[in-house]
């Protein structure tokens, strides 16, 4: 595998690109390709069976672009289908879930960690079980706070109706002294600042996005497959599906324009 | 075909119970059968030729259970699939777009009338077709209002944050002197106090769910298919998948148990 090869990044959607967003921040120098199976999102309400079926589909289309590592960006593909994507793929796959679970363990005083997520997310127990096995002594919450995605979708991230909102589901956490609170869904991180408005200064918020981010550097600078400068980096943006509000709802995600988005076809 | 026969009702999802409960309490000796298609909801962000594939699936198992009449309790679908679903079924087929939109030209006084939806039905012109035909004189401007939809799968239907959330997406609606609203997707009946909170009281609300009832009261009186009474009706519920939320929601948008949820696969 050479340096020069493009890092892919999975979602079922647009959610996946906060990660690309940190991973660009990060690594401004890798060539990128994403993919997003916009035809078939969401996929929280799969079954586990189907989600690995899709993702197997997705992550093999992105091995034909070459690339050096795969970046699940998605929770719930994250929580089903890495054994296997790993199992079929011949290059790293990381996903979104334990580096988040990592960094909440060192950034919790051993108190009461919350999870954020989509109901699917949180009924999976994804996290709560890699934080039983990273921070065993600490104590784990978990919430589902379904408005959080579409108002990302939005961009209704700060101001009155957003901060009721996470107030509502999120105040008696407050009150029960949580002290980290891990943002387990990539729409999160839009919400960032309310949310820890909310939550109080004395609560740690980890961004499962970054912390994912800082897991691909590591893992391509041990293999020595960090791309280190050249030409200037090229970035693809693939979907399965372009739905009207796409290219509006993708810029917001990624914080800058995503250039053409090209359709991709992965029933063929 | 018999009075004595189901009438089939479908949607992707749980939405469509909404016109259900409304068929319960307008025909209440009526045997019924539900199909949500879970496994495939939402059809919004699908293309027209794979909602109407889907439709037809659905459609066709529902004619095994014999029923006298369809009625498609889905916006999208009825935006994209009412022909191929009538050429395909041997029954009368009724969507919710047309009686809604009659009812919005029987209400209006010619002036303003406000379609309110998911923006794949407001992308998808349908109610506004339908109403230049209907009421050609009047006005028509049509508003998406994504939030609705997952704060009526939360139970937030009355109070600050939805009343916030509505003021926001028709607080110009009522400035700009709308005279009727049309309630164009299955979710916002549950919102309808709300959304006539913020209208104020001299804005008429059309209730697709409503209309359609009252449709397919008329057809099967003009076609003798009424049943009159009898042994108590049966009502049937079957989904493609059942997420964890399900039964939680579906009792409330369809106000009442809904009794056993039958799982059906329609790729078989």
């Amino acid at each position: 595998m050479r340096a020069d090869a493009p890092i892919g990044v999975f979602d079922s959607g647009v959610g996946g690109l906060t990660v690309l967003r940190t991973l660009l921040r990060r690594l401004p120098n890798e060539h990128t390709v994403y993919l997003g199976d916009t035809a078939r999102v969401p996929y929280g309400t799969r079954s586990g069976e189907v989600v690995t079926r899709y993702a197997l589909l997705s992550a093999r289309h992105l091995t034909t672009h070459g690339i050096k590592l795969l970046v699940v960006a998605c929770n719930t593909v994250s929580a089903h289908s890495l054994p296997a994507l790993a199992q079929a793929l011949p290059i790293p796959v990381v996903g979104v879930i334990e580096p988040g679970a990592q960094a909440a363990a060192a950034r919790s005083s051993g108190g009461l960690i919350a999870i954020l997520g989509t109901p699917a997310t949180v009924a999976s127990g994804s996290y709560q079980a890699a934080l039983r096995r990273l921070a065993p002594l600490a104590s784990v919450v978990a919430r589902a706070c379904p408005l959080f995605v579409p108002l990302a979708e939005e961009g209704w991230v700060t101001g009155e109706i957003p901060h009721l909102i996470a107030e509502r589901y999120l105040g008696d956490l407050r009150r029960m002294g949580v002290d980290t609170a891990v943002l387990g869904c990539t729409h999160y991180p839009l919400l960032a600042a309310t949310i820890a408005e909310v939550l109080g200064p004395k609560v740690a918020i980890v961004d499962s996005a970054e912390a994912t981010s800082v897991a691909v550097e590591s893992l391509l600078e041990a293999q020595g497959l960090l791309r280190e400068g050249g030409a200037p980096p090229t970035h693809r943006t693939l979907c399965t599906d372009v739905p009207d509000r796409f290219r509006a709802i993708a810029e917001r995600f990624l914080g800058r324009p995503v250039g053409d988005v090209e359709l991709v076809d992965l029933t063929a």
